[in-house]
């Protein structure tokens, strides 16, 4: 088998293209790596596997391929990702490519950000954030989240059409990575909500599997089907 | 002409597009919007342009799309843009997509949070950020110009091989930006120096043309030609 992915469930895109890989049923060679050891870290991850140090990544026959959207894209170019996931027709492709480009530095940027400082920076440091700061990426997190609910849910299922597709995926990821921090999205967003069940029943039991240490370690339960 | 594209020259992946598209001699119907105006933030704009209040974005015979690196690929998969700016092979392609999903929260969004938070916000509000708050978007900022140079640029004259992608292009906009914060890349980074250089001797007229207001109002020189 040529193709080996590299991947920490604990990371957003790595369980994103966990996901789309179950589904599009494409076979690997299983490459864990813990983060939280920084297996990614060392110099031979840096020199053999990806020069960025992080996941998710692939080497695929040799050609070492980072940064997940990329990955999607071209396994998708290979034939390996089904068209209901990942459209080829290029206007189809271009409202997805239109969300996983806006996604970056705006609902990544700020869901990440209220994660790591609320939930991961305390476990590493014992240091709290204020509540002000608390405030402040709250903020900024449901600025991009109120746009969710109320510009890509406002008409449809998912979040670029009636179909899912790779984008509902990927946010879903993201979204789901706050609960560790302890925020229930479903409380303000009632789109977002039935969203995330439709997401989970599309992509089970593939979705459950990704996130089974968020829901452990969050001791949240799945959002129940619909 | 049924392609509207809609940019502000402030923008800097509104002068990426601009850049390509020029290059591309991409024919298509000006639509300057004025960021400084607020010409994005009316319910006009939002309900007939762009959902989101943002530039770039174009209007194609009626289908509105946004995200710079969403618009380029549509255009490419509609041959309007040449290979050697956006491959078309897969495998190559890669290489450009890589670079181009890794710059958004790397490069992209510490390079606007340095600009935005020591150009525009004392502008807006007259308060300027304090020293300790610079040195912190400044180390944030250095940790991804470190990885352009010393990886990113490490055995190529450009950033995914010897010839100028649109990878190039987008990078250099966003580099090109914290001129206006008074941040001279070329002091502490060689290769970023001779790079930019290239980028724009491959770009011009278009480059000089994109970046007139950044020169302008930063006061600084544009990078000399090789």
């Amino acid at each position: 088998m040529s193709l080996r992915f590299y991947y920490d469930l604990m990371s957003q895109p790595s369980r994103a293209l966990y996901i789309i890989f179950k589904i599009s049923n494409v076979q690997y060679q299983d490459c864990p790596v813990a983060l939280r050891k920084g297996e990614h870290l060392t110099e031979e991850f840096k020199e053999n596997i990806n020069r960025f140090q992080r996941v998710p990544c692939i080497i695929d026959d040799g050609y070492k391929l980072a940064e997940s959207i990329a990955i999607l894209r071209y396994l998708s170019a290979k034939g390996k990702i089904p068209e209901h996931l990942y459209p080829k027709y290029f206007v189809e492709q271009a409202r997805v490519d239109e969300f996983l480009e806006w996604h970056h530095i705006t609902l990544r940027v700020t869901c990440s950000l209220f994660f790591r400082t609320i939930w991961m920076d305390p476990l590493l440091t014992g240091v709290r954030p204020s509540n002000e700061k608390i405030q402040h990426l709250t903020q900024h997190m449901e600025a991009n989240l109120d746009i969710v609910e109320n510009v890509w849910l406002q008409k449809t299922d998912f979040l670029t059409g009636q179909r899912l597709t790779a984008a509902d995926i990927f946010a879903a990821c993201e979204i789901e990575q706050i609960r560790l921090a302890d925020y229930d999205v479903r409380i303000k967003y009632p789109k977002i909500k039935a969203w995330l069940k439709r997401v989970r029943a599309g992509c089970n039991p593939h979705y459950d599997n990704a996130h089974q240490y968020v829901y452990k370690i969050s001791g949240t339960a799945p959002h129940a089907k619909l």
